[in-house]
């Protein structure tokens, strides 16, 4: 969608809800609107969107990147090192009346920083959380969304798929990890991609943790857990595997994930509440007896950044739409012992779900 | 220094300045504290200090990492998938009396998300900013910091040293950013490292730009703008290299550049202001003509942050000290031709300043 057809749909939400502006910082809100990728530093850079206008509070330094990337029209109100932010907000408030506005800021990017600046600005304001407009323009992927999506996907399988031949007892979690982003990045995926989550042995008991010097060993299970974008829009993928041969406990964790992750997928479809996915991939394990070990939300939206809306999980009663993209992850996480997750991409269609993954979810040997 | 000093130094502080509570959310302040490392995301996770607790809110899937890496004592608040962070909120509020306490917040990194709950759970309190806490106890480095940053510093200029060999005619930007990031992985930097900037030809005029696809060619400018951390403290390099022969114009601003570092250097001491710096590093600059292509500040502060307290630039009129460190980084930029950047990392000494780089200043022909 173009980006100007996306402010336009913004400025709907706005009047139908009775917001005057909202405000987005360096995020992935800023990206969908206006084409502009930045990161967010102590550098205050900060978009305002009004029912006519878009303005840009930016530092002097950035002007020339803005200018070569922005797809709409911004109103440019540059500040420069020497004076720092503090004339930039007074030429924000000079060009625009906030005082008794309704605002509504992106809270999961807009910082005290911003905030306390805009509450000080306009004393008179209402302010809420804008992260519900984005989430309803941005949980309805197109078909170029969905397309890019899918190459990552594929970015990630097939440079998964040029990993596992390296992969041995003796390796550590750390080398293995630089490795996957080298073959992410030869395979295709945007700009860096992030280091991806490798995890051996007890380790894999940790849903979140990163990469450690540890050495791959018999009997371990092995996590890896990847995401990139392409053209911006992520994948992540999750598979887990056998070095060598594992105890009877850890083999029916893992099926029992696999089944999990078999049953959510079947629950996907237009209609169906998200927290519908996530009871029928939930009740697979809790059946079993292994509910309390499976620790997190079976899966999280995914586009434009890694987690987004909607939630999978018990309490996020949103409908399902074609086009929306989520995952489905079911883990179980057994201390000192090992753990599990499979994960897959799903896209809603016309009459169920589809997954963007073809490998494998069996465990596998290595 | 140990975290437990480090929480006594913090308590210390709130208690000269009449402060109830301090709010950190993951971060590099989270990290000082603690020694937990997480990533800020939609699951809140919130540090708050006070005289005599520290109590943290926290996902339930994060509880096995906090513990294995926390270095004091914390209260824990787990919150699950399933309830979300309200129920997190209800036991944080039941357990500390927030109301018309004076609390700060770390406004760099807390955001409106937490900011409106803690206004909401305590709507007679008053909110103030933590960062200048923060920035009173990390600016001074003890050895063991000053240690790692000097390795930092080697990572970055023997990776760099490894790199050059490779760089030639028809490479892309993104090419030689990715080996480079693997060469600083090779070479021993914590994790997996950020992708450095590496910028070309025409695109070396733009400060802050990421690596494209653009080939390398015959007469352009290379700008190499790497960082990453070694036991937590980031170490930042600039070089600027010519591939064949360049303009006389080009020749002249990287000479221009290179004086402007020395000055800076020259007068890094003691008991100086920060802006003595950015104006001695300047003033080349300026004299030569170039001044309004000086677009950024001199430098920033560096440690647990590629980014931190004190900023190198007019107006910062904190007084040096030894201990400090960060960078003196003068670059011009002339828009379509190219630019030039020159940045060492420094530390104040008993009697003056120390760059931790060895590597030659001087405009190389690749």
């Amino acid at each position: 969608m173009l980006n100007e057809t996306r402010l336009a749909s913004l400025r709907e939400l706005m009047a139908q809800r009775g917001i005057d502006a909202v405000v987005v910082v360096p995020s992935a809100n800023l990206f969908y609107l206006t084409g502009v990728q930045m990161h967010l530093s102590e550098r205050v850079t900060l978009l305002l969107v009004t029912r006519s206008d878009a303005h840009l509070l930016v530092p002097a330094l950035e002007v020339p990147r803005v200018q070569a990337r922005a797809r709409v029209p911004l109103k440019l109100h540059a500040w420069n090192d020497a004076e720092w932010v503090q004339a930039g907000w007074l030429a924000l408030k000079k060009n625009i009346a906030l005082d008794g506005q309704q605002i509504a800021v992106d809270y999961y990017s807009v910082r005290a920083l911003e905030l306390a600046q805009l509450q000080a600005a306009a004393p008179g304001a209402t302010f809420s959380d804008a992260s519900p407009l984005f989430e309803t323009l941005r949980m309805r992927k197109d078909a170029a969304e969905v397309d890019a999506m899918r190459r990552a996907a594929r970015v990630l399988e097939t440079s998964m798929d040029a990993l596992l031949p390296e992969v041995r007892v003796g390796k550590t979690e750390r080398e293995l990890a630089a490795r996957w982003q080298w073959l992410m990045f030869e395979h295709g995926a945007d700009g860096i991609p992030d280091a991806p989550i490798v995890a051996s042995g007890p380790n894999t008991a940790l849903p979140h943790t990163t990469a450690t010097e540890r050495e791959l060993a018999k009997g371990d299970l092995l996590i890896l857990d990847g995401w990139c974008a392409v053209d911006g829009y992520f994948g992540d993928i999750t598979r887990t595997f056998a070095i060598g041969s594992v105890t009877d406990e850890l083999k029916h964790i893992c099926d029992l994930a696999l089944r999990a992750n078999q049953a959510g997928r079947a629950a996907v479809k237009p209609g169906a509440q998200c927290q519908a996915v996530d009871r029928a991939a939930r009740q697979v394990i809790a059946d079993a007896g292994f509910g309390e070990y499976f620790t997190h939300r079976t899966g999280h939206g995914l586009g434009l950044e890694v987690h987004e809306a909607p939630n999978i999980v018990e309490g996020d009663k949103r409908i399902l739409a074609p086009g929306n993209t989520f995952t489905i992850e079911p883990g179980i996480y057994l201390a000192g012992k090992g753990g599990v997750r499979i994960e897959d991409d799903i896209v809603v269609t016309q009459d169920g779900g589809e997954s963007m993954m073809v490998s494998a979810r069996e465990l596998r040997v290595l």
